[in-house]
């Protein structure tokens, strides 16, 4: 299998140091980070290896951290604080995307793991993406029509789709329409291949309290919501509602579906890091590649202080070495 | 104590099993139903004793369901078939509400507890609520001005009141202003007295994704929740926020604050339930009494089936008498 590549994210937050972590645990063997080599050095790295392409990857020896340097890195990283919004570290952070999207749409790698970028810093470095998601999209698209993407969230327990996402909720649901709700069912469904099931158990969550009730608490669910999941099931897609979002995903954790399509950000995200965020991975869907990500931020307060917890980039990286496995790539 | 009131809930929906099954398990020992004998028969109760008053409640043997039937119960409910909307059962859920209101409001009683009605067999009959809650608030108004009230949702570690409930997303967010916010703040901080806690932790849920991020995603953080939190914190309330929705109710749940203010019928109802609904309680806040109900509807798919779970009911008796021994009633 290709290497999966690892982004270093913002150099002032926990990306360097729970990359550091989870490479040390062995759970990064495959993988080549791009990165700030002496970024990679103060977060805790104790040996880096410069390697020049993704292949030089079974030459470095055992226990050196492969790191691949992006072009265009800011100077002096390392020296910037911990925790602090720098444009520079936006600017490198997106440099590191950069030449992962690169790589991987050169065929030399097979899958992109993000450590998390700081928007703040982002702005300041001049990204006009609010987040990642974004950012990978338009790099995909390289000019030309920009891929329709959905961003899911999965823990062990549940998996969840969202519609819209980095918007404010009334302009959340002036976005929706009977097109982003059937492409975002489609977009699910075709994602179920990517872990062996070729027809995932998709639930539809409404927008409005109880599903609307028929009407009397909103329209949207009788006016296109309930008719994009008719269309789907006309393609011979197994997707069923819009249910109430109250308790639909109280249902998929239960067993009753393997995935929730939700209208808003928080209406999906609300249950599955209800439990905790250790274990939640982000992955972007509709990209030409695999990519996912840990379901937390910088955590600038506690950036540095070698207390950050790996967990989640660690379910990162295996969330997109089983999808790679069950797209036998 | 004066004893506590179980309204029977709608006759075709599984309320009257439900306070079978938890009268039968001696959990409401010191409760008065206001229902039709009948129905509570067909429901199971093997014995059931008619009183006049709650007071009577004294003479009734042990074993026997102390029933207070309340005036303008329509003839032959118990023949109705399980599980079917009937404007007959929803006048019954009804005038069993209106009369223990009247009981407590009389002070013949100290709490209500409402077993579930179905808003169509309601609506059916004619009232122009919503839900309980709606008119609870109705009746404790006596056709004066309305008193303010905030649905509270509460499990074994959860507590939520919501901002809005009712009604379409979108005019929920047009509901949403300062006095909104802050008249919740109040209600639910009033309320913490009731389980001891007289100065809960509050944390106050933003309406848009990450609570806005400064204004990026919305702006309704900035203009008037986050200075409605300013106000209550002036007032000497413990409460802070606006916190993104997505983390501020794992964070309650893992003991950072007591309680969580939610804009919308689902931010707060999601999570909530997302373990599962045996054990949430509804408690109307702001009411001039006490009142709690079960989580869960009428579940006519399953009503006269012996199936239905009582703990929720039975969660919610408890609730009630543990909000008035914590005043003191």
């Amino acid at each position: 299998m290709k290497p999966l590549l690892i982004t270093m994210g913002d150099p002032a937050g926990i990306g360097p140091e729970i990359i550091g972590r989870a490479f040390e645990r062995g759970e990064a063997r495959d993988c080549v980070v791009i990165a700030d080599p002496a970024v990679m050095r103060r977060a805790g790295a104790a040996m880096t290896a410069v390697i020049d392409t993704p292949a030089d990857l079974a030459a470095v020896p055992p226990g050196c951290l492969p790191v691949l340097v992006p072009p265009g890195l800011p100077a002096g990283l390392a020296e910037l604080p911990w925790g602090r919004v720098d444009a520079r570290c936006g600017a490198a952070a997106a440099r590191c995307i950069e030449q992962a999207v690169r790589l991987v749409q050169a065929g030399d790698a097979a899958a992109i793991v993000t450590a998390p970028i700081h928007k703040e810093a982002f702005a300041a470095a001049g990204m006009p993406f609010p987040g990642h998601t974004e950012m990978l999209q338009s790099l995909a698209a390289a000019g030309g029509p920009l891929p329709p993407v959905r961003m899911m969230l999965a823990n062990d327990e549940l998996r969840v789709v969202l519609v819209t996402i980095h918007v404010a909720l009334r302009a959340a649901i002036d976005a929706l329409d009977f097109d982003a709700v059937l492409q975002t069912i489609r977009i699910a469904h075709a994602a179920g291949a990517g872990w062996g099931q070729r027809q995932p158990r998709i639930a539809v969550a409404g927008l409005n309290p109880h599903a609307g009730e028929g009407g009397r608490f909103g329209r949207e669910e009788v006016e296109f919501i309930a008719p994009a999941v008719e269309a789907a099931r006309a393609e011979g897609i197994t997707v069923s509602g819009p249910f109430p979002p109250d308790t639909v995903f109280m249902r998929a954790r239960r067993g009753e579906f393997d995935l929730v399509i939700a209208m808003t950000h928080d209406h999906g995200l609300i249950p599955v890091k209800y439990l905790g965020v250790e274990h939640g991975v982000n992955v972007t869907l509709g990209l030409p590649f695999v990519r996912t990500s840990p379901d937390h931020g910088t955590a600038f307060d506690i950036a540095g202080q070698e207390r950050a917890d790996p967990a989640s980039l660690i379910a990162a990286i295996r969330f997109a070495r089983s999808l790679l496995d069950g797209a036998g790539r």
